[in-house]
């Protein structure tokens, strides 16, 4: 294998974010554009969901502050590791150690990309579920991990994911070393029941199975939903790194903070790993971490609600629609929309969509490669034009229904 | 192997910055603590040497831009790279396309982990100066690549740095697939001859060895002395790719701005894998690379002049000190200093210092497994202070100097 030939499973074209530098296709388009304000499904609008109040202010305190700020440990200054422990042992039930169980990293993405980098060996075999955040997989393929992947029947399913736990059994019994898996589950915005989690958890200490779970989203779960920390439970494995950090729902990603809690030796290999790859997370960035978990009052109640009402006027779209399916989200910011088969492919459609009604959304086989009539949307927008867009959308896909 | 075994070769508890964090040992004091101001040595002061004048106020104007800020593709903003490349092309000579050439990253450690990760694969031999920058080698390291070292003797020498071009040569006969270096030299701060640069420029072009050039420090380099870029010459190899910031001379590290540019598809290999690592440069951070190459007229001669003051008067602290002895810098803010012979190992000297004089410095062994009697400065720091620091450096050494 040369490395053009790994980095070309890499592909990022349709990645999120990403669209504005694809090469021209060509497309057949089916009647007139329809106007509308553009929208972009493909990440949150941070201008119509605007950031912790007082970010800023802090950002600007941690400048002043000068040299202390920029220069800090590389897995965080000692003050804003204390303030983000304190709050993730609140909010999670797990008594985390800010000088052994923490690290500071550049997003959720970093976050993830060091911990998959101080588990896996080139060879390892890494369990990951299908549908799940498309980075995962790329991950283990850029480590030289062989990927095993584990089914999630999430359809009209509720109470639980639908991850298939005897699957995932056979899986660590087969050798896998790390299973990496999102709750909420991105792209579905569905939640693992208590059960699933104590099975996944329960499974990992029986077999010796490093897991790390992807929480992004967990701060944002809507009414009547029950959300389970893994790494709270009794019964767990050694190994375990959890992953948060107030990019979403809290609307920081411009300043990239993540955050990793865990199993210490894992932290301190992620440590040292990230000495190599970025030394910190940005120094005066760090200072922001000080709004997490410290919102005004009522103010993530009030954002939840908000999210809650966007989603509920999309789904609304969607009803009644033939072959059009979403599974209500249960928690965060995301829809994942099957279509019926089309005239034309899924990646066409999208890019068809893209130019004729200023529509932005993310291909489903960026999460699963059978996903091949899914698209995902975070609705973290702007309500009317989010469900103006979703209108062209659907009309634009009449256009390209396959019938008979 | 291990991931316990593996990541115990990517020690950093010497690493510059993370003294804070080491553990206790046993430590033989000899005398009374000397007083004085501290001096970390293992960075610069960004407090002595403040960073370029407007970044913070381009930071908050990119805030307030939000959303189109925030969320850059992943390799940068449009306007941003242009920016960039514009101002790297006049600097270096090398014509930069901002839509092909070049990539922002999450610092300059951003920038060279990034083309690392694209280049090595298991097993590949990869070249690296010794000495040079640590994280070369812990990179090389992590990747499953297999070190090949290239002495430099660098002592004594004037107009060029001294690698060993015939190593060089027997190295890349030997199937060497890439070559890593830094220029000017950390920790040595010396500057490669135009002549060692064409020359390993066409030893690249000959066998076809990637090359990645850390020129970091380029843009600080003392009267008199001649930089050559590597990627402006005639005879260049196809893959290459150069490595700058404005973290260092310019004092930004703050807000973690690195930038690579060259191989359009190395670049394009190294946002795939900045995808899955960080997804990108920080968003508002970005907005600060405008101050880059746009500072107030005369602001780097000034600076550079001022850093050359500090240099001449740390020189003059060491000159006529028996076994002591460092090259003069010819670019950038690093003295490499050489002592004698201890009673104690360079690491306890180092650990008694810092204890006794409250004096930080970066021991050799970071950059060269053989430099057991050397340490690092960056000498980017208050004047009096430094030398103050660099004074009781001394005599604590004094109190160590093994005898007959």
């Amino acid at each position: 294998m040369t490395v053009a030939e790994k980095f070309s499973n890499l592909g990022i074209d349709n990645a999120p974010g990403q669209e504005s530098l694809q090469k021209s296709t060509v497309l057949e388009f089916r009647g007139e554009k329809i106007p509308g304000a553009a929208v972009d499904f493909s990440h949150g609008d941070v201008d119509a969901h605007e950031p912790i109040p007082g970010s800023f202010e802090v950002f600007a305190k941690g400048v002043e502050e000068g040299g202390s700020q920029a220069y800090t440990p590389y897995r965080g200054k000692k003050s804003i590791l204390e303030h983000v422990a304190a709050h993730l042992s609140a909010f999670t039930g797990l008594q985390i150690n800010p000088d052994e169980n923490l690290i500071l990293t550049p997003g959720t993405q970093g976050a993830l990309f060091l911990a998959a980098g101080s588990n896996i060996l080139p060879g390892d075999k890494v369990a990951i579920v299908e549908p799940d955040y498309f980075a995962n997989r790329k991950m283990v393929e850029f480590f030289h991990g062989v990927l095993v992947p584990i089914p999630m029947q999430y359809e009209n399913r509720i109470g639980s994911a639908g991850i298939d736990l005897e699957i995932l059994e056979k899986a660590f019994i087969d050798g896998v070393k790390l299973f990496i898996f999102s709750n909420p589950n991105n792209p579905v915005g569905c939640i693992y029941s208590y059960e699933e989690i104590c099975g996944i958890a329960s499974l990992a200490k029986k077999y010796d199975v490093t897991l790390i779970v992807d929480e992004l989203y967990s701060r944002q779960i809507y009414p009547g939903m029950t959300y389970t920390h893994l790494c709270a439970q009794k019964e767990i494995p050694d190994n375990l790194v959890t992953i948060m950090g107030p990019s979403k729902t809290e609307s920081l990603s411009g300043y990239r903070l993540g955050a990793a809690f865990g199993n210490a030796e894992i932290i301190e290999r992620m440590e040292k790993l990230q000495a190599i790859m970025s030394l910190r997370c940005s120094g005066y960035n760090q200072a922001v971490f000080t709004t997490w978990f410290n919102e005004p009052e009522g103010w993530m109640t009030a954002r939840t609600a908000k999210h809650k009402e966007i989603h509920d006027a999309i789904m609304e779209k969607l009803a009644g629609v033939p072959g059009v399916y979403a599974r209500p989200a249960e928690g965060g910011s995301y829809l994942f929309i099957r279509i019926p088969e089309l005239d034309i492919s899924l990646h066409h459609f999208i890019r068809i969509v893209r130019e004729m009604a200023d529509v932005t959304v993310t291909p489903g086989t960026e999460f699963d490669p059978k996903c091949i009539w899914q698209f995902r949307i975070n609705f973290s927008q702007d309500k009317d034009k989010a469900v103006a867009g979703i209108e062209r959308l659907l009309q634009i896909m009449e256009r390209y229904r396959k019938h008979g």
